[in-house]
This record gives structure tokens, C-alpha cells and sequence, in this order.
């Protein structure tokens, strides 16, 4: 009782200097971010200011969701979708840049040389050539219909040579609107408003006089957890090759989604119970906790992966040999999923071992 | 030693009683197969014979291989290529079948409905009016070009429905050819000298004068089979969703094939490793060979398949539709192959962990 009357006068306290951490986190990330942009050579530092601010951003807006009730309401309730905005605006730009790398990482390993590995100077080139033009600035989009330059890049077949000429100028293209977008965001009075919210934060948090503890707050995120995850199909998860993942590989992309849904929430939750845990015990990364988020992370990218490789293929036009490779690509990517349900499965087991 | 000399006065003896029951079942289903192929309702019947004229077949060239000492040499060589020239040629029509049914079942699967399990009365029935259609006789290929009648079966997209009927059209046309070339096979004066050895075999097997024991014979089969097991890479095939099945997805076939031989040469010794064991040890089955031998035909169905589906895309003038779904099917079937090396991989660590 003693412990719990402590807790409770500590509360407010504790979550006030995690919240103004994360919101001078957040404004020394948009600084960065700032005067990166506006410098030529500041593209690496930009991508990296940008993460640090999505990353601030989440926790404040997980921060105020878990711990609400010692907040002023009216106050949290209107900031947090306003963070969810801007993270989720920074998110696109990467998540195009990822997906394309991930699929032409893919495509360079289904075309893997018979028996020996591709030479050093073809492939490593080309994907330290990719990393670094995706990394210095906003590679044009390529002229429709055009091949990658040279033709066929060694290592890749004629179609995954299209294929992946294809995926690179559709997601390029996305990625350079999402960039654009990203850029008006930063100038909006929208974005304007936030950033004056979350400078209130980092000097004077806004409490409301509740008295609860932090803990229970804490558990309701990991039950709303616990919840999700016993919802997922966890056995099947865990017998390898059940091949459920790929069940609508050949029906519609809402068959997936519908499929996919339970994974997302569980992986939302969990960055909710993860960030709730980093208010109320400083330091330390629970290991399993991050493998669980990693695996539910690679089941978001290679479930977003395969339904672009499938929407790629929608393309008119296109010839068959780009569509057979296209249909390899989406099918490996969904294994990628099952796989990562697998993983998530693994990880989550070793949780459950720990805490009893 | 005393045991052992029982068993060299005795091992002429066993064999020739093996040799001689085997003989019999191959007589007997050429007979039942002769007469199920003028009888017009017999074609269940003669697929049955068929198949234990095969497997008779694979058992007495088996025999004649491992135990080859104890047999009168010069005999002995010249009839095993006549067997496995037999069987290969029966089996040829067996398994455009198999992959035929494992290639359509693979595409219902993977146009699975969303949500929903497909109507009973749709998939059931179409899968049972396919399974019996393809064993009562021999369905004319059907028109180039032409869909499934009636258009889009229910519970397949027109991809996957346009990639069925061109299966259907190229493995129907291969499995008519391949029971053309049987028929012309049976009514061969090659076959009739394999039949008329076997007919020798069935009365009176021509043993040599050697005292070899049986046992060291069989044990020589083993440790074939060990060591192509111990040239696989298990370590790797363990791990679930290793993705290395597909590593050449996209590449040429003849870089599955490179990456699928050893699997191949596995299965072929693991059968005659089984054999072996038929001659020494009177009934009862060796579950966790049956298992591993199972794993083994899957590995093999499964590949086939996944090539036959690369073929298909081949063809001139698909639609890109067409190209998506079969390149769905290729890489679906290659995780076959890989999961059957998985299952395989489970099944022999228990073997092992049986024979110390």
C-alpha cells in the first residue's frame, strides 16, 4: 500500500518528465530536420531528423493515449490524432523507399546466379548505387516504359529486370508525391499548431488532478495486448509452412487486408504497450517485446510489398514475362508474412515464458 | 558367427522367395491390366494395375541392384534398365496426372474466397468431377484457347481460370501422349523379353555361387542413403521458411534442377534403402522411412509442378493475367519443395534419433 500511495504521487511527476523528454526530443528533431533541408548536402541528416521526429511524435501520442486520464483531457484528445497526422505524413515518403528496396532486394535474390553468387561489383554496386540515390535526394522518376539503363542488370532475368523497372518508377513516383506532401505538411498552419502544442509540452505539461498510478494505465495497454494477440491465429502461425498467409494470393487484395487486419492492431498495440513501458521503467529494451515489434514490422512491409507487386501488375499493357515475374514476386512477399507470423509466434512464446 | 553362417546359408534362399513373390504380383497385374484395357468400364481398374505392375517393378529392380552378388551377374544387369525403362515409361502418365490435380488444387487454394470457405457444392464438386473425369479413361485435350465451359469457375479469378485451362490444355495433351507411348510399350517385343524375364524370375531365380550374407548387402544400401542425406543441407532445411527453395524463382530451371538433384538422388536411394529392408525384415513398415520417403515424392510432385507452371508461362501470346497467376503458382509450388525438405528434415532427425 505504502508502494502504491508513492506510486500515485509520483505519477503525475514521472509522466511529465517523459513527456517534456520527448517533446524537446521533438523539437530538436524538427530543428535538424529544418536546416537539413535547406542545406544541399543535408539529405542523410534530413532522413534521419525525420525519423527522430516520427519517432518523438509516436511516443507523445502513445503517451497520451495510455495515460490520459492524468491529462487534461480536452487538451490530449485534440493533440493526438494531430501527431498521428504527422507521423503518418513523414511515414509515407519512407514506407515508398523501403517497399522499393525490399522488392528489388527481392527480385535480385529470385533471380540468384545458378550456383554461384552474383559477382561483388554487379550486384553490391547496384544496391549500394540504389541505397545511396534513394539516400542523396529524389531520383526522377524514369521515363515510362523505359529499362533500367544498359538493359538487362546482370543477376535479373528479362522480367524481373522489368519488373523491378516497373515497381521503381511506379514507387518512385509515389514517393516523390509523398515527399511533396511532406513538404506542404511542414508549412501548414496544421503543422504550425502542433509544434506550438508540443513546445507547451516540453515546458509545462498540461495534468489534469486525477490521482491514479501509472502502473494500472500500464496494464490496461499490455491486457489490450493480450487481447489482440490471443485473437491471432497463433497456432497455425506457428506450424511452418501452413501456407495461410498466400490462401488469397490469387483473389482480391481486400481478402489479404481482411486477413492482414488482426496483425496490424496486435502490432499497434504493441508499440502502445511498448512506449507505456518505457514511461514507467527508464532504460532497458525488453528484448523479446522488440523481437515480437520486428516481426509484426516486417509482416506490415512484406504484406505492403506483395499488394504492390500485385497492383504493379495491374498495369495495361505490361508484357507477360514482367506479370509471371510480378506474380513470383507478390508470392514470395505473402511467405515473407507467413514467416513473420512465424516469428512474431516464436518471440511470443519466449514473452509468455518470462512472464508468468 | 553362428548366426551370421545360418544367415549366408540362408540368404539365397530369402531372396529368391522375395524375387519369386514379386515376380508373381508383376505377372498378375499385367494380367489384370491386360484385361482391364479391353474391358470399356475397367479404366479404374487398369490405372490400379498399372500401378502395381510399377511398383512390383521398382522392387525387383531394386533387389537385382542391391543384392546383385547373390544373382547370376550377367542376367541381372541386363534386365534392371529393362525394369526402370518400364516403370519410367508407366509412370510417366501416373504423374502428369498428380501434377495436373496438384497444380488446379493449388490454384483453388490460392483463389480462396475472402472470409468465406467456397460453397461446398462449387469447389467439392468441381474437384471431384475433375478427380473422376481424369480416372474414368482419357478426357480429349481440350480446344486451344478455349476457358473452362461455362467461363470463370466459381471461387477463381480469370487469371487463375485462364491459367487452369492452359494446365489443363498442355498437361492433358502430355499425359494422352504419355499413354499413347504405354499402350505402344506394352505391345513392344521389348516389353515382351522384360515380361518373359520376369516369368523366369517368377519360377526359378538364377542365384549365383556366392555366400554373401544378405544383411551386409542391405546395410551397403543404408549407407548409400546416409551419405547422400549427410550431403543435403539440413542444417538449412530445418529452418523454417529458410526462402531458399525460391532463391531461383526467377533464374533458369536449370538452376532448380542443379538445386534440386541431391534431394533427388536422396529419394532414389531412400527407395532402395527401403527395398533392401523389404527382403531382410518380413513385413511391417519403417514409419519414419514411409515419412521421410513421403517428404521425398513431395519434394519431387512439387517441383514438377512448379516447373510445369514456369513452362506454361512460356507459351506465346498469354495474357499478362494468365503470366501473374502461373508465376503465383510457381513460387507457391517451390515452398512445396521447400516444405518437403522441412518435413523431411523432421522425419529423418527422428530415424536418427531410433537407429544409434
Amino acid at each position: 500500500m505504502a508502494q502504491q500511495h508513492l506510486d500515485e504521487s509520483k505519477a503525475g511527476e514521472v509522466l511529465a518528465a517523459h513527456l517534456r523528454a520527448q517533446a524537446t526530443e521533438f523539437l530538436r528533431s524538427l530543428r535538424l530536420h529544418r536546416e537539413s533541408t535547406t542545406d544541399a548536402q543535408g539529405a542523410e541528416e534530413s532522413l534521419e531528423a525525420a525519423r527522430a521526429l516520427r519517432r518523438a511524435a509516436r511516443r507523445i501520442g502513445g503517451t497520451l493515449h495510455t495515460f490520459r486520464p492524468l491529462l487534461d483531457q480536452e487538451w490530449a484528445t485534440e493533440l493526438r490524432p494531430e501527431l498521428a497526422w504527422l507521423s503518418g505524413t513523414l511515414a509515407r515518403e519512407h514506407a515508398y523507399a523501403t517497399r522499393l528496396e525490399r522488392l528489388l532486394d527481392a527480385l535480385h535474390r529470385l533471380s540468384g546466379a545458378p550456383g554461384v553468387p552474383a559477382p561483388p561489383d554487379a550486384v553490391d554496386a547496384q544496391a549500394v548505387g540504389r541505397r545511396s540515390a534513394r539516400r542523396n535526394g529524389w531520383a526522377q522518376p524514369t521515363t515510362p516504359g523505359a529499362d533500367e539503363p544498359g538493359g538487362t542488370p546482370r543477376g535479373l532475368t528479362v522480367g524481373a529486370a522489368k519488373a523491378a523497372a516497373l515497381l521503381e518508377r511506379q514507387l518512385t513516383l509515389a514517393r516523390t508525391r509523398a515527399h511533396s506532401t511532406a513538404l506542404q505538411a511542414f508549412g501548414s498552419s496544421r503543422f504550425h499548431a502542433v509544434a506550438d502544442n508540443v513546445a507547451v509540452l516540453a515546458s509545462e505539461v498540461p495534468l489534469s488532478s486525477s490521482r491514479e498510478a501509472l502502473e494500472p494505465l500500464a496494464a490496461k495497454a499490455e491486457s489490450n495486448l493480450a487481447e489482440a494477440v490471443a485473437a491471432l491465429p497463433l497456432g497455425q502461425a506457428g506450424h511452418p509452412y501452413n501456407a495461410e498467409a498466400l490462401v488469397h494470393g490469387l483473389a482480391t487484395e481486400a481478402a489479404n487486408e481482411a486477413q492482414d487486419a488482426p496483425w496490424l492492431k496486435a502490432r499497434a498495440l504493441l508499440r502502445l504497450h511498448r512506449y507505456a513501458q518505457e514511461v514507467i521503467r527508464a532504460g532497458g529494451d525488453d528484448l523479446r517485446l522488440t523481437d515480437a515489434g520486428h516481426a509484426l514490422d516486417r509482416h506490415r512491409e512484406a504484406a505492403d510489398a506483395a499488394s504492390a507487386a500485385a497492383s504493379a501488375a495491374r498495369t495495361p499493357r505490361i508484357a507477360p514475362a514482367t506479370a509471371y515475374a510480378l506474380g513470383v514476386l507478390h508470392a514470395d512477399q505473402r511467405h515473407e508474412v507467413e514467416a513473420a507470423r512465424f516469428d512474431f509466434h516464436q518471440a511470443w512464446l519466449r514473452e509468455a515464458v518470462r512472464t508468468p
